[in-house]
């Protein structure tokens, strides 16, 4: 498939600032004249909220890993399919909070279901795409969940003991070390949000030349 | 995980029968005092069925058939975790309309996933549980889609065209062939209901022994 658009995602734990950093970066893009959709997992789709309905709803507390792992998957092949690869195939930017990597880190990684089976289902749900850029909002884990504590809205996740944050840090740290195809970008965080957007804008800046 | 119980699976395509030969069996392994369950996939379970209900949706026409593959798993994996291994373990005789090989049929073969892709996400969802007996309940696909069009209540894939159910009933008949468990039994679904029932009746009692 002829991709011209440009895919950036927005990786990490919670309180590094993703959503808020997207609305910046989305604005500034769209002054800067380029044509810009975000686009949100699970969800974005008539199906995919339907399904995150499914995944999210307090009343699944029964709900597997496998279960959610699998359903996860296929929220993405359909936001993939009706939205981001159109898009990418418009030529537009297109800025993903969390997408592939946040299954591997998370499920992968944290929950241990290996690298290679989530890596597989995400080739599946994708069809093979990688975002060009990736950006990991790294915070220490007790700032991150500070953070997110004063934002209130914890949801199920979020409340998870402090030593799975640790875990998914680390995960991510490991994922941006790993890689070889210099798409990971780690920003340091803890800064003020319009230090985080400086970063952020510079490096897509230099992308986008 | 220590399986006492029976997995028995019914297979095919339309028009075969397999759910009216899932209440005769079920009613004579109760009455020679089997503990017995018979599901159906999707569904099952709370979360199956809000699965189902997303899956099969006649809204949802634009579901891609990466998110219909992953959403049967995903409600496959619920199903399996919640009832039919626990069912396996407390010894029961479980009866599944459709099963594991429905999505190596029809997602692997006739949609062309590959059989090796959707073997791995059925070893994900059912924890790499097979059935102990597989029931292909055939028939030539004429005489199944004008059963199934007398019985009313045609469901999306049921209207599909008549080439797809001979590349249906080609597949399961290779899956059988190629089978070396000895788990496969071809029944010829042309016969009368008693007498399908009978040779189900026949190869049960053999196995139970």
């Amino acid at each position: 498939m002829a991709k011209k658009g440009i895919l950036i995602s927005f990786e990490g734990g919670e309180g590094g600032g993703k959503s808020t950093q997207i609305v910046r970066i989305r604005e500034r893009l769209t002054k800067a004249g380029y044509d810009v959709i975000a686009v949100r997992e699970p969800g974005g789709t008539a199906v995919g909220e339907q399904i995150r309905e499914v995944v999210l709803s307090s009343k699944n507390t029964g709900i597997s890993f496998t279960t959610e792992v699998l359903l996860f998957q296929a929220a993405r092949a359909q936001i993939y399919r009706e939205i981001v690869l159109p898009s990418l195939k418009a030529g537009k930017v297109v800025l993903m909070d969390r997408t592939r990597d946040s299954s591997v880190a998370y499920q992968g990684v944290v929950r241990k279901f290996g690298k290679d089976l989530i890596e597989q289902l995400n080739n599946m749900s994708t069809q093979n795409t990688y975002p060009d850029l990736t950006f990991l909002l790294d915070v220490p884990e007790e700032l991150g969940l500070e953070r997110r504590a004063k934002a209130g809205g914890m949801d199920r996740l979020d409340m998870e003991a402090k030593n799975f944050h640790t875990q998914v840090r680390r995960a991510y740290l490991d994922l941006a070390d790993e890689d070889t195809t210099g798409r990971w970008v780690i920003i340091d965080a803890r800064q003020s949000l319009d230090d985080v957007e400086n970063d952020i804008w510079q490096q897509i800046q230099k992308k986008l030349k």
